[in-house]
């Protein structure tokens, strides 16, 4: 059972679109999950008025598993994260945040200003024990299975001690959320070799050889992304710092649109066909990106999000509750903390 | 007049990909433009031999514009760059660059080992002065104009300095190049705002500002490679470090293939029709990627080129001679060494 509070304020189409996903996602939902919109009580019943009385008319039976929450206050694009907490305490995004870490919802859902909806989530509920930077996670579509690579962005200048905890909050969330049992973690790096990379790579490559509760693919490269294939076999997880996954991300996002344009003009096809072979490729199917390492759940959306991007961020979202993936973080990062048994060389002489 | 020295023993497909795409690329040049084979004398005797009595019977007429240069030793992909120029002085690698220090060739072309052909290349050509580093420039397809990022892959730690050496030197070789006239230059990152990125980028964005012989157009990011456009306009050099640069193009590299496999299945239309479609985006068809900063001409070129990427390759090195672009980038770096003018209200009191 999971009671997902959505920022019904945030997002360049708000409040349409995340009280349109709202409505989506609880009719493909089971009957136990709620959701809460979080935000000015006159905007969000307005936005359910023209819906339930228009366009999304066949969804008024799921209006009794939503709720409203108040509050009068609104992040904006241009609103500097750090000040998001003290100065706007009354915002949709603190207010949101603020009822998880209170007891009455399980996880929160924003297309709003990420920066301050990474601070917020940071400040409200706390980080686990072993972590010292949430990391955004985000899923890219491959020709085969999808991958979660992160950090996509929320972090530029990255240690390599802090790669290995996206390695572990990685590994969690494809376990958890992906439905891969024995999940597999690349370091995106240029070129397969150990010595290849950057010096923090090259750090982190050693680091991730000790580490267990997942399979260290070693290096993957670009080229391995859009197969999410390598040398060695699938690949679950990319871990990257955050300036070279937020350029792949954008790149990545950009290239379905643009190449659409490609072929349309050179095959003479019809957007409608290439829509449809391009889906498996698009991103927003697969709805927003958690911001790993929290206490809790808290999933950033885009801020172009359409409703069905709001819908399948809010799945993720029950996903997450529904496999108490932040508990398993937790215990994960407590497993990591403590040094392996010794083997027998390293036992005390008899 | 063009005098070209081309690596026969470089690339999974040496030596019958350099000497074919040798015989392809004389074909299309004018008559005054040569080439000079380099390595083992028998073995590219034997590829000439094959492929004129066969399949390039036709390319016979062009045999007299094509020299054999004896290098007995071969650079292989598994040597370490800095060991080849002391202990393999006789591979064709190192004989190559020799014939252009030496003054008997104008420019040098392989798809061998990179790392050498970097090292090799830096050792005998030397550096301009006012480049601390040499980089890779590689061209990429985007839906408009193709444009040149730099460096994509032969520094992984850059300097703030060495990022605004890589604009200097990506922006002669748009202008001598691609022909444009008045570059422009974006600085790949994560977002529009100057103090965007990481804090290399953060300190290369402002001393950027301050440089003159390009439009500097800010930061860049990912989703405007793909169209080679940002919101001020078309951008012709993307600079950034060889770590992102080189993911970035691997990433690149490895989509068109792909996403042809994708749509091959999708639409189930023809393999040659799609491939057609792409070719725009195709890699290959841009040739090699130039060895910017150093004093002379060396492109290096994919490991696995085809004839008709070393042919590109060597039409790359043609054109980087004939505009005397060394020259170019020499009198650019000097340039930009003496301090601007000082303005008016720098002026000593009178």
């Amino acid at each position: 059972m999971a009671r997902v509070a959505v920022d019904a304020m945030g997002g360049d189409f708000a409040p349409r679109a995340p009280v349109a996903g709202a409505l989506l996602a609880l009719a493909e939902l089971p009957a136990e999950h709620t959701i809460e919109l979080v935000g000015r009580t006159d905007v969000i019943q307005g936005a359910l008025d023209e819906l339930l009385g228009g366009e999304f008319a066949s969804y008024a039976t799921q209006r009794a598993r939503l709720h409203v929450v108040e509050a009068l206050d609104v992040v904006t694009m241009s609103d500097k994260p750090t000040s998001v907490i003290r100065g706007k305490r009354e915002s949709s995004m603190v207010v949101g945040l603020r009822r998880q870490a209170e007891g009455h919802a399980d996880a929160f859902v924003s297309a709003g200003n990420t920066g301050a909806q990474m601070a917020a989530s940071w400040f409200i509920l706390k980080l686990h024990e072993g972590v010292t930077r949430p990391a955004i996670g985000t899923i890219l579509p491959t020709t085969n299975e999808p991958l979660v690579m992160l950090d996509s962005g929320a972090n530029v200048d990255c240690s390599a001690e802090e790669l290995v905890q996206f390695a572990r909050l990685g590994a969690v969330y494809a376990e958890d959320v992906l439905g891969r049992p024995e999940p597999t973690v690349g370091l995106l790096s240029i070129g397969e070799e150990p010595e290849k990379g950057n010096a923090v790579v090259i750090e982190a490559h050693q680091a991730l050889r000790a580490e267990s509760g997942f399979t260290f693919l070693g290096n993957v490269e670009g080229r391995d992304i859009p197969t999410g294939q390598c040398d060695r076999g699938p690949i679950d997880v990319v871990v990257c710092d955050g300036f070279v996954g937020n350029v792949v991300l954008k790149f990545y996002e950009a290239l379905a649109p643009t190449l659409m344009g490609v072929f349309a003009r050179a095959l003479g096809a019809e957007r409608e066909t290439l829509a449809q072979a391009f889906k498996k490729l698009d991103y927003s199917e697969y709805g927003g990106a958690p911001l790993l390492g929290v206490k809790g759940v808290s999933i950033i959306s885009h801020g172009k999000s359409t409703p069905r991007a709001i819908m399948n961020a809010i799945k993720v979202a029950v996903r997450m509750v529904d496999a108490r993936m932040s508990d398993h973080v937790g215990r994960r990062l407590a497993e990591a903390a403590v040094p392996p048994a010794p083997t027998p060389a390293g036992a005390s002489p008899v």
